[in-house]
């Protein structure tokens, strides 16, 4: 052991030697994939602002967005185009707000605003998206995690809590490719939480489907319509549904997509009308004429498909070589998203993103996928491969796995020594 | 009298038989005016997407704006670039985003968030500002009226209200061609506020330098850096500066501009940063290379004012011409800004707004510049002429004329009546 010891840490002195500067951090997009949008950015506008309704796009007002748009991401969404929003970038925003209004003002089926509740909970599968716990915890909302499972979070938990807690207002979901962990909703899972009781009566689904069409094999995963699927149920209110196409068209200049119940849609532009008189439309002008229709998103999202499932497949060939025998170490093979799911054996994720970014490699903190940023078992880490080159990639990952092996070694050499 | 009562009669039926359809709602620009910014939505991108500090403006971050940008409006805001924040449209979303902020989670100032206060109240100088209250009033936050003089508000209501009501958290400011009485804040008015002492210790002016650029006249006013003497004055977090590009290049996507002292801003980016990863920095872009500088600027508000001006000056020569001997009728003459603030006798503005409804021209609600709609003299009405070409706003004004006319007599005929 001693022997292996000193060659792994010898191996960990020779990466930390050559000055890398990499970063798994965010999932962010790489310049190739911002460079399939380069046309949209050029669109020339001779005079043609005006859409549908007359509506000329460079004035105020059209606080839903433009009905052109609307019906373009209509089947993203699973909504007729009349409950859809169209708004300016991005879907955390728009989350943000939904979240802001129901504290300052209720829902539509509130009985007072959730700001007057002595408490309230959001339920969060693990691993989750950190943005999405960060803003409970700033707005003063509890969370209550629950574990996610291959087919989606454990639903017997679930509806044991949001059946019998009415300080449950909320449940955040990303139903499909999910961050981190890549998980797919299964169809029982996504009608159990439309059918479930909850002792709540304006209990709602923070239905985040950033990763609708973000496919990374060939398999075009879809999964249950959530907002049929509760209408159908007699909880037509209950999902919030999000998108954006940030991760389509450009990260930074997107459009934010929400869509749900007509009575839901009509609270969010109520609400929405106090914050802001329109959206940007000339930006909603160019992803239709860029876009063009639901063909040419897919069209798109293959191209980025053959950008970004190299880095994935590279990932995985690393981790399978390097950490395929270490005990309690295992990862997602995600069919799509952004993320890849690296868990660490117990008390050693804290250790494993220390250790990487002494050799240049910054990685997302442990913990950040878990509520509060703290995981009670500091087993999980979240790797984003995308934006790095592939070469940066793969040599990414190898830092990471020797981060791992040193973690792991430490670990034992300490447990041999008490 | 029933001679001239029939004459007028006479008139309002024919102005009615023309079946028009006038808005003279909003402060809207006119076509002409969203045409002179056209350039700016052409504007191509070959592979120029980077800006200072290596940003490539199409990803994610940045969420204080391009430095470019910041440093383009610091002449506007009156902040040195570092205490800037450029974002998405508009500035009423930046308002209605710092009172959210302000009741979650508190200012930097607060020693607890303002929505754990019993009452909290804004301080609203009247006529005002219909989307400023209607926040306020859709939050709880109370509204205590505050008269605007022909210097800014009267100064020594606010002062003794402010220092004594520890509950009043803010006051509303439109300090330059105020809508709607196109007011400019006094040197004298603007450094009270700076100076004047507030029982709240996280006391925040709303200064909405909505007009900034936007003059009437040959007559370019300045008004009081309120950053530069509120920080001189020992009040350096005291005020949000607040403008947008909305009337400068295009009213429904440009760019919401906010400045205030470092640890306000600090504090925003941070609280905004739990809603965004980033503005549409493209746009950002886009408007860099249009406007260019603050000359460039200022240009574009010359042109501006060749549209519009001769639209002001149309309303007035109506006014002028037809009601300067009504008693009890007065209307501002302003040097800039989008409004004219018709006061009409005690008691007739719904009904003049009703019976120019009826002749077909839209006006904004009686009531509506004052809190909760509600006029208590029912005496004033906002004119919005920029948005129909010239001989509509000379047909609007006439038939807004006339209806005063009617009312009047009304008025008169009921009380000969009684």
């Amino acid at each position: 052991m001693i022997q292996r010891a000193s060659q792994l840490l010898e191996r960990y002195r020779h990466l930390k030697s050559k000055g890398l500067r990499l970063d798994l951090t965010r999932g962010n997009p790489s310049r190739a994939q911002l460079d399939l949008t380069a046309e949209m950015l050029s669109i020339p506008f001779a005079k043609d602002f005006v859409a549908e309704g007359a509506i000329d796009c460079r004035n105020y007002g059209c606080i839903q967005g433009l009905a052109e748009a609307r019906r373009l991401f209509a089947g993203l969404l699973g909504a007729p185009a009349d409950q859809l929003i169209i708004a300016n970038n991005s879907s955390l925003a728009l989350m943000h707000d939904a979240i802001v209004y129901s504290l300052l003002a209720g829902t539509c089926d509130s009985d007072r605003r959730w700001s007057k509740h002595p408490r309230i909970s959001f339920l969060c599968p693990v691993p989750g998206y950190d943005r999405h716990f960060r803003i409970c915890e700033d707005y003063g909302i509890g969370m209550i995690p629950v574990q996610i499972r291959d087919d989606g979070p454990d639903m017997d938990q679930v509806e044991q809590l949001v059946g019998a807690d009415a300080s449950i207002k909320a449940m955040w979901c990303v139903p499909k490719y999910s961050n981190p962990t890549g998980t797919v909703y299964s169809e029982t899972v996504i009608e159990r939480l439309a059918v479930m009781k909850s002792a709540a009566t304006d209990f709602r689904l923070f239905w985040d489907n950033a990763y609708g069409v973000h496919h990374l094999t060939d398999e075009r995963i879809e999964i249950a319509n959530m907002l049929e699927l509760s209408a159908r149920k007699g909880h037509p209110n209950r999902p919030f549904v999000f998108a954006s196409t940030s991760k389509i068209t450009i990260a930074g200049g997107g459009l934010g997509l929400f869509a749900a119940s007509k009575d839901n849609v009509r609270w969010f532009l109520e609400r929405s009308s106090r914050r802001m008189i329109g959206p940007d439309k000339i930006n909603q002008l160019r992803h239709i004429r860029f876009l063009k229709n639901e063909a040419g998103i897919l069209e798109l999202m293959e191209r980025h498909r053959c950008v970004i499932a190299p880095k994935f497949r590279k990932v995985l060939e690393v981790f399978d070589q390097e950490l395929s025998r270490v005990e309690g170490v295992r990862w997602t093979r995600p069919k799509g998203g952004y993320f890849i799911s690296l868990d660490v054996p117990r008390g050693c994720a804290r250790r494993v993103v220390a250790l990487a970014k002494d050799v240049g490699v910054h990685l997302t903190p442990a913990g950040a996928t878990h509520p509060y940023g703290k995981d009670p078992d500091d087993r999980n880490i979240r790797i984003a491969p995308t934006f790095p080159d592939l070469p940066a990639v793969a040599q990414a990952a190898e830092c990471v796995a020797v981060s791992v092996h040193v973690a792991v070694a430490e670990r034992y050499s300490s447990r041999a020594c008490k």
